[in-house]
Formats: C-alpha cells, structure tokens, sequence
C-alpha cells in the first residue's frame, strides 16, 4: 500500500469536497504535476500532457529532478515539444499512486488508506482533475492538449468538459471509446488481480501483496503494448543462455520470457494493485458518444478546437489506429483543422514511448505550426 | 485429475515401452481415436486429422456416439470432408486427457497419475503416436493429412518424420514453427496456472484445483482465438443486463466480459491443467526448422508431398496467415502443388471451428482435386 511520488514533484490541492461523476466524493484531494520551460505573460504557451495508465509526471528531467523522464527524448530544450518555446504541464492522473490523490492514498475522514472504498473514478474525473491543476497555474486556455495512451481519451473528456480549454490537440495512440479486445484484455488483467489470494479484497500490504495476480497483469499488458512483428525480429526463436534446470520443469526457457519477466519485476511492486483496477475500469468505461446520444463521430465534432493531429502505430493492437483516424475525422467533421498520421512503427502500443525517430518529426512540426 | 474421454472411443495401443523424443518412455500408452466412412479394399481413401490443443477425437457425430463433434459441419457424408468417399481418422493427441496418454493417466509403473513425472513431450512425439494409429488401421499411406493450429504443426512433423506417409497435406491456421508473440501467450498461460497454488507443482485433485490460474489460461487463450474485429460487430459496448451490485465491484458488465465468463466455466474443469503446461510448451518447442539447419523453408521444401493446401484466416494473431503462406511457399518451393489461402474471416485463429462459410469450400474444392 505505498505510494510512488518522484521527487521535485509538484501538488496542487483540488477543491473539497470534491464530487466525482459516478457519485462518492474526495476530501483534500490533490494532484501531483511538473513542469518545463517558462509560462509567458499572456500565458498563451503552455501546453498539457495527459498520461497513460502507469507513468507519472516526471516526463523529462528538470532542475527538481534530473532523472531522465519518461518522455526523455520528446520533452526539453529544442527536442519536439520544445521548453524554450512552451511552458510544459504534464499532470499524474487522479486515481494514480504517483503523488495523486487515489486508492493508495490516505482518506483524511477515516485516516487510512482508501483501498476500495474510494468512490468510482472517471477519465472525466481525470479530466477535470488535470484541468484545475493548470488553472491554478494561472493558464486558462492551453495553446496544445496532448494526450497518450489513456490520456488520449482523457484529453478528449477534456475537450469535452471544458470547451474553448485548448486550442490544439494532438492524440497519441488514443481513442475516443474502448472497445471490447481492450475491455478484455484489462477485465482480464483485473481478474488476475483480483483471483490472486493475497489481494485480499484490496486490504493488501507489503508482507501480503498479490505479486502473482500483478505479475500476469502486467505481462498481459506488455504482450499488448507491443507488437508480434517486432518480437519476430528482436527475439525469433532465440533460448536463454542456461535453459531451466530440472528444478523448475516449466520455467523459462526464451529470450521473449524473460524479456516480460524483466518488465514483471520492474513493475509488480512500483504500482499500486488497486490502483491498476481503478484505472483500468475507468479506460473501459470511457465513451465520448455517451455527450452525442451515443454517437461518438457527432461527440468528435462538437469539440471546439482550431487544429488537431491524431496519430498512432499501425502496429497497435489495444489502441488500434483506426480508432485515431476516427478522431481525426471526427474533429474535422466539425470544422477542425485535424490530421491523421498512422507510422508504420513495428512497436505497437508502446511506440510513442520508443519510437522517437518515427514520433519527434510529426508532433515536432505540429507544434512549429502552432 | 481426470480424463475426459468421449463415449465410443477406440483406443490403439503404442509400442511399449515407447521412447519420446526430449528423452524418457512411457509404458502401456495409446491414443485414443475415431474414425468416420470405410477404408476401401486398396486401403487408399484414407485421411488424418490431427487436432489443436484441446480438441478430442469426436470431430463429428457417428453411430457410437451421435453428440455433434467439434467439427461436425465440415466432416460427414456430402460435408467438405466427405465421409462418403473418405475412410477419416482422428486422433486425440498424445499428451492430452481426452482419451490418449497424457499427464493426467495413470502411470502403469507406479500406479499413480504421471502428473509431472510424464516425460518431455514434443510435438514429434505426437506426430509419430498419430502415425502408429493409422497403420494399426491397416494404412500404410494416406490420401489426404489435415492438421489444424497445433495440428497443423504436429501434420508437418508427420510429413517430416515419415516420408512418403501422405500424398497431400491440408494445413489449416497452423505453423511451421512457434513466434515469440505466441510463446509469449502460452508461457504466461502456464505461469498463471503455475503461479496458483491450487497447482501445487502439479499434484491437486478435484478438491484442490488451480481453478483461478485455468481461469485466467483459457480466458486469455480465447482472447487470442479470436479478434479485436468480431468483437467490434459482435460486442462493441453493450452491457450486460444486470450490472455488478455492490457487493463485486469490479465484477462483469460488459458482454464481452460475460462471453468470456462463459468460455472459462466450461473449459476449466474440463481439460487438465497439467496436459495444458505439457502441450502448450510442446507448441513452443516445435521448430520445423530445426530439420533443416535453423532453416524452415529448406525444411518445408524437403517435405515430400503431391499436394498442398495451407489455409487460414487475415484475423489470426497466435498463427498469423503469414506463417501459412510460408507453408505454402516453403512446400511449393520443393516441387509441391501448394496454394495458400488466406481467408477474409472476422473470426480470427478459430475461423476454422466456426466460419464454415469461407472454410468449407476452399478444403471441400482441395479434396475433390485428389
């Protein structure tokens, strides 16, 4: 039950109580966030990254922290998104355990974790979240609104929410619903969670902690996040050098193995297990047609927005590009200035977060033309 | 611990002791089987039918036993495999608990189930186990080998192991060898079921069983039996009637996740989870190339053959339509009259268990050429 906060991080305390969409409320809620580069006088340059599942809002190093970020090579002086032109937010999303408020966090009411009962969160929860976060900073509309991964649907809830927010948008491997093999896939994730003894219906801790349940969901993530067309090439039919011993009959025996075991061990015990469920449920939740009778193409449209780029891997299989050329044209069904770019990366999901040679050079002119 | 054995089951008997390939022997094995249609008196109308992991040997309904079989539209009299003309084996792979010796038998040396005591099983060991049943049926040469998913690697063992053994060869959603996306699924498929300890290395009973961890195995086995696109039509974004109550808050609400639900209650208690580490890892193993100095065409190209078809579906994510044409290449490319068919099917690996539509005709064209 710990919380994962980078150091250098930022908070900006939320207004409380703080009701959220599906009902229950937050108490002294906040959320952690960090920032690059210097907000001009009109505070017309600053931009807001929204995050995938997992990261937090150490995108890049800055003076607070000089770790490279996670976004090292898209974020910093002269790089794609450059911070000697914009001044940067990236935000943690609400419900994370990266300093924002969420289940790992204390209840102040009760004085202990909230675990499950913390009420149900939202991408538009998120949204709002995030939104009063660069409000406080004194930015009331954003020049660009850029959202990955999850953050892709968060940043449509913020358009959607909050209209006239930004006058930009780029989309990053996004998508403006989740569909049923993304549903599954986190279901999938959440059961083995949740099948897991040592959940213990959320009252884990860390003697007692569903490490096993953590470890296929993460492993069934990063199958997801990549692409087989990449691993063909990067890990063929390749052993190990000392195959399993008789010890463990079924232990592993491929490269590929032991890349996701890698990923399983970084990972199991650095993000919160119910964190993972609320987040997860919240992407399944998420459907912009819900503001246009269901129709999602007529929500797209109805966002107010001067230009937009909506791009992705073709390689992508949990947030197919499909799904971003849908935004493109969605947004510019309603007037938008949209483009839509699908790279032929062989990474996936994952490749905004590798992939900066394919990447950089269409958010990079983007953001020149802005 | 137990067998799942069809009514009107016959049984061949193995050579005992029987050597497996990796090493170890089994005494007292068979394999269990079915035959469909009347070998004719130059014993020349022969077809075998090797099966995908978890399939038995009742492809189709017959007067020992009329339930419907797993492949009852495609095989019977006037179907695509028509038993009118064709004498048709099928037999239940070595290693499984449908019938055939496996990790779930009993062990005649010690009078207690193998469980993990069953040798390395490979999938030559299957591929010879199948060929020793049909020549007890007085078959010295086959008409036609159909081999599907893991069949359709076991169906290229065959060809290899015993040379001239067939006259034509259908291989449907199958490989020539495993890729790292798909040993990356049936490795985390035996980490979740190794990873409960209801498995407890192998020794439950009906008591004590890695329910969760077969759970979690098939769910995520259906997920890529099938695709992202047929669900899209299928599911999209309906919920279930009556949403989770309070009491299970991240319990199933989407239908895709009730689908899924359904898949696991009736395969989890129905296959044993030890055959399942056992062929899943056979799967892995098998690497044609390796006949061939690492090179899987040279290999493919070695094969004697007539006549080929490879076939599958442009949705398959465990055996991609590619590693079919790749057959298909492989075996033309040794003087084979092979064609590769790659159907437009939504419904992914398992088309050919349900899209009879674009299947049928395609395999039923291929076997009236002969």
């Amino acid at each position: 039950m710990t919380e994962f906060i980078p150091p250098g991080s930022r908070f900006h305390a939320l207004p409380s109580p703080l009701p959220l969409k599906r009902g229950g409320q937050l108490h002294g809620a906040r959320v952690a966030y960090e920032t690059w580069g210097t907000l001009d006088t009109a505070a017309s340059n600053a931009i807001l990254i929204v995050t995938g599942l997992s990261p937090d809002a150490h995108a890049a190093s800055h003076p607070g922290n000089p770790d490279p970020g996670w976004w090292e090579k898209m974020l910093g002086p002269g790089k794609a998104i450059d911070t000697d032109r914009w001044f940067v937010v990236c935000v943690n999303s609400l419900g994370s355990c990266k300093g924002s408020t969420g289940p790992a966090s204390i209840n102040p009411l009760s004085g202990k974790p909230w675990r499950l009962d913390f009420p149900a969160l939202s991408i538009e929860d998120i949204a709002d979240a995030a939104v009063d976060a660069v409000r406080g900073l004194g930015v009331d509309q954003l020049a660009c609104l850029i959202g990955n991964s999850m953050g892709g649907m968060t940043a449509l809830a913020v358009l959607q929410r909050h209209p006239g927010i930004s006058r930009s948008h780029i989309n990053i491997s996004g998508s403006a619903q989740a569909l049923p093999f993304s549903i599954a896939i986190r279901s999938l994730q959440r059961e083995a969670i949740r099948l897991d003894p040592a959940w213990n219906n959320g009252d884990y801790d860390d003697a007692l902690y569903p490490e096993a349940g953590m470890r296929i969901a993460r492993k069934l993530g990063v199958i997801t996040y990549r692409s087989a067309l990449e691993w063909d090439g990067r890990f063929g039919r390749v052993r190990l050098d000392s195959e399993a011993g008789d010890d463990d009959p079924f232990g592993m025996e491929f490269q590929v193995e032991s890349y996701l075991e890698g990923h399983a061990r970084r990972f199991v015990r650095r993000f919160d297990p119910n964190c993972y469920l609320y987040l997860g449920r919240a992407m399944d939740w998420f459907d912009l047609g819900e503001y246009a009778g269901g129709n999602v193409d007529a929500a797209l449209a109805a966002l107010s927005l001067d230009k937009a780029l909506a791009i992705g891997a073709n390689t992508d299989i949990l947030f197919p590009v499909q799904q971003q050329e849908q935004i493109a044209q969605g947004l510019a069904a309603g007037g938008c200035d949209a483009q839509f770019v699908g790279l032929d990366s062989p990474q996936g999901h994952d490749a905004f977060l590798v992939d900066f040679e394919r990447f950089c050079p269409p958010i990079r002119a983007f953001l020149d033309s802005l």
